[in-house]
């Protein structure tokens, strides 16, 4: 064997830059044996005489065989250093090849839903206006919380979350949405679709059926498809979930989940009636609500309804919120609220399976919250907010005045623009938009069940689009539904 | 309805503390509709009177009353402000109540697995030494990347994580660990339970078999129990995980999660052989490995094994890491690395399933690891835990010299100590170690199959354990190591 060859070789096809020599040399030997170029039995040169071969230092040859006999391709020994077998015994069926492995049933079965267009730009819904956050203080509360924070916050965390942001939490909600709780009932997530990810494995076991809206949120479509569960799309109307008796009947569900204060997206508003029916219905039937209350704390037309999770003593209610909207979605802090006799099982769970951390930042919006920071950043984006979706209802009702109504705008950061007759694929026409790098996502789409309910529309997040710009983004949406509208009453002529 | 006496006996009965008196109001009004106190088709007073009955500006009783239309207990009409029905069509079946909901069985099944002590004190496993992180360096870190980040940072982020952190850990672990791989193939997740889950939903589905160590990590059982997998406990012993022909044929497997470098609880290495031998077997059956390296930074006797995903070019192996026992574990930041086939199906599926964020953490631990900090933070910790393993390798065998024998200490923060003979219960001592406040898990609590694999023992994680303080400790241990193999002797004589 000539070993200055070998290295050589070795050197020449690799790039080993900036290695240190005794690792390229050990990286070398180890690829030979591997190979076969250096055989099971062979005895390796002397570490004296390898040195002076390659003109490298022995400490440097020492440490190559080192290595290879601690990871077993070597054996040293007084005969000096002999190459080890490294073929091994075949599995049965010798060479086949069983094909390479691929994802899961369960998350294939995600392939078919829209993913999150992830735009910033157009109607991208979900999105709040990133460029008025008080991004200054937020960032001196953020290196506040992590100078007065003691060195075991960097160890792992409450596994249900930071006691002082749970407390500033139930305070929070006990007073502005009408949650009844403690800080025990609350447990801190990486955010909405942590959250549901959580409650579709501890509230439900593969094969269970539960509720979701039709059209409703994708995301929790994910959640549900993901844990297995069998998602029921139950119809959605413009006073939100609508279940008939023969659902409650046939479907009888695990849980619910529901968006009731701002549909998703129809932007529907549950009313009273039916949130007191759909709890004393799955109180009956044993099942929970998970009630997706993540656009609340924007109601732009008198102030926001309390939560049904408040509604009833004991209501068996889990309540999801996030941060994603009221702070900024990179945030990834979301929180529910279990009913009390879960609290505890919950907690035990979490225990075992979902280590936490991240105490600097949840004592900062602990702080956030708790200081008044947090209520003083929604007054100002609620005015924001409105003032966008006043222009554009204006802009849609000037525009596209015939062509459909608005829908679910009293709150939130999107409304639907339903349109008006079946001629129009909304589809079609958001794809269209797409092309003009305009984001107007279509409401049917959102299809949890059969063919979304009947809605066929847009879904139109106005956040982070400034009240002078609804106009010409409208203007081109209404062009494309015009034409579409043209085209579909020239198809229906003989 | 004498309206005052309604609103004093509601005020001593609430905390309304510093409420404005419209929503005392509005509060008090609305308990008494949904009590039944003000009952259906009631006509309110008119806001005028009873602005003056209560001695209230006529405001705050029309804000109360705008309240309660908007909620659906009243209709506001020319005949005035009328109660409406809050009773609900009774569901079927009237009064009887279906048991409250409960955790899924799937979360149950959780609640025989050890919770991780989350201790500090003692031997506790798997929590680094935490006063000795750079938190200066850190938090200047933190800030820098906070500065320089634009306000698209605020947004989801990369469902793969940060572009940045992955090409630096791309290249950290090529060089450092042998991994094969580029950017494209990284995941950033939120530590190795989060990688864990991930793995178990995306490449199994529920009622597979896979594969575990045994003992084992029961972080890992917890994951794939909660997915509804099945995982079989593989024979573990000083040279790690060893399937014997009957497991590849009667319990073929979806997955193997091993950890090679360092394994846990035993603290064995898995030799070349196996290694070898696993990667030919799981390629002819189709089946994934799931290598956990999550020690291997720290190898005291000599440099660390290569990972099991570089052995071979397009090895079956997905491979995970984290920054919680490098770093610090209240980060939340781990990673995975997939075959190149699997990279865009699972970027695919986190887009909709996973939305992601933290787009600060990731880019100052990018320029962490980018610009040397963290190799720099690695080899003062491998110094650190080094002295501290000899302290207490070196404590062990002159107190319990005789009783067991060390095993697993050439790597990462723990060693296990496995006790000689089967007359000492390892539960039994380390729960009257508890009661001295001393943690020292027991190895026979990670079975994961049939009794540990004749492990009987102690986990002993030394990161945190100064080496002054390990000789007082181990005395400790070593004192009940003793008095239970009395007692044992004693049972044992006729």
């Amino acid at each position: 064997m000539d070993y200055a060859l070998l290295l050589d070789s070795y050197v020449k096809h690799r790039d080993v830059g900036a290695w240190p020599r005794q690792r390229v040399l050990h990286e070398c030997l180890r690829e030979a044996i591997r190979s076969g170029a250096l055989s099971t039995g062979t005895r390796l040169l002397a570490t004296r005489a390898l040195a002076q071969e390659l003109g490298m230092a022995r400490n440097s040859v020492l440490y190559a065989y080192d290595q290879l006999a601690t990871e077993g391709y070597t054996r040293p020994g007084r005969q000096g250093t002999i190459v080890m077998p490294v073929s091994v015994s075949s599995p049965r069926g010798g060479a086949t090849q069983a094909p390479a492995a691929t994802l899961s049933r369960r998350a294939a079965s995600l392939r078919t839903l829209a993913p999150p267009s992830g735009a910033t730009t157009g109607f991208a819904p979900g999105v709040p206006a990133l460029d008025e956050f008080p991004l200054a203080l937020w960032k001196r509360t953020l290196e506040r919380a992590w100078r007065s924070m003691p060195a075991s916050g960097l160890n792992y965390g409450d596994p249900a979350g930071e006691p002082q942001l749970r407390a500033a939490l139930a305070d929070y909600l006990r007073g502005a949405r009408g949650v009844q709780c403690d800080a025990g009932q609350v447990f801190i997530t990486a955010g909405t679709q942590d959250s549901l990810d959580l409650c579709a494995h501890a509230f439900a076991d593969a094969g269970d059926k539960v509720w979701i809206e039709n059209p409703g949120y994708l995301g929790a479509l994910a959640a549900f498809r993901g844990a297995q569960l069998k998602p029921i799309g139950i119809a959605t109307d413009a006073h939100g979930i609508n279940p008939d008796s023969a659902d409650w009947r046939r479907h009888r569900p695990r849980f619910i989940y529901t968006t009731p204060s701002h549909q998703y997206p129809t932007g529907s508003v549950l009313s009273l009636e039916r949130r007191l029916s759909l709890l004393a219905h799955a109180r009956a039937s044993g099942a929970l609500i998970i009630e997706d209350d993540y656009d609340s704390e924007f109601r732009h037309d008198g102030p926001p309804l309390p939560a049904m999770q408040g509604l009833e003593d004991d209501a068996p209610v889990v309540y999801l919120g996030t941060f994603s909207k009221t702070m900024f979605p990179a945030l990834r802090i979301g929180f529910l609220v279990t009913p009390p006799t879960l609290a505890e099982p919950l907690r035990a769970l979490l225990a075992r399976s979902a280590p936490s951390g991240r105490a600097a930042e949840q004592l900062a919006l602990a702080a956030f919250v708790r200081d008044g920071q947090f209520a003083q950043h929604l007054r100002r984006m609620r005015r924001l907010y409105r003032q966008r979706r006043d222009a554009l209802v204006a802009a849609l009702e000037q525009e596209l005045a015939g062509l459909g109504t608005v829908h679910g705008a009293s709150a939130g950061m999107h409304l639907a623009f339903q349109l008006a007759g079946r001629g129009v694929s909304d589809v079609a026409v958001s794809e269209a938009a797409r092309a003009l790098s305009l984001v107007a996502p279509a409401l049917s789409t959102h299809a949890t069940g059969a063919r979304a309910n009947g809605w066929n529309g847009f879904l139109l997040g106005y956040a982070q689009v400034a009240a002078e710009d609804m106009g010409p983004l409208v203007a081109t949406l209404a062009q494309l539904v015009r034409r579409a509208a043209t085209a579909s009453a020239m198809r229906g002529k003989p």
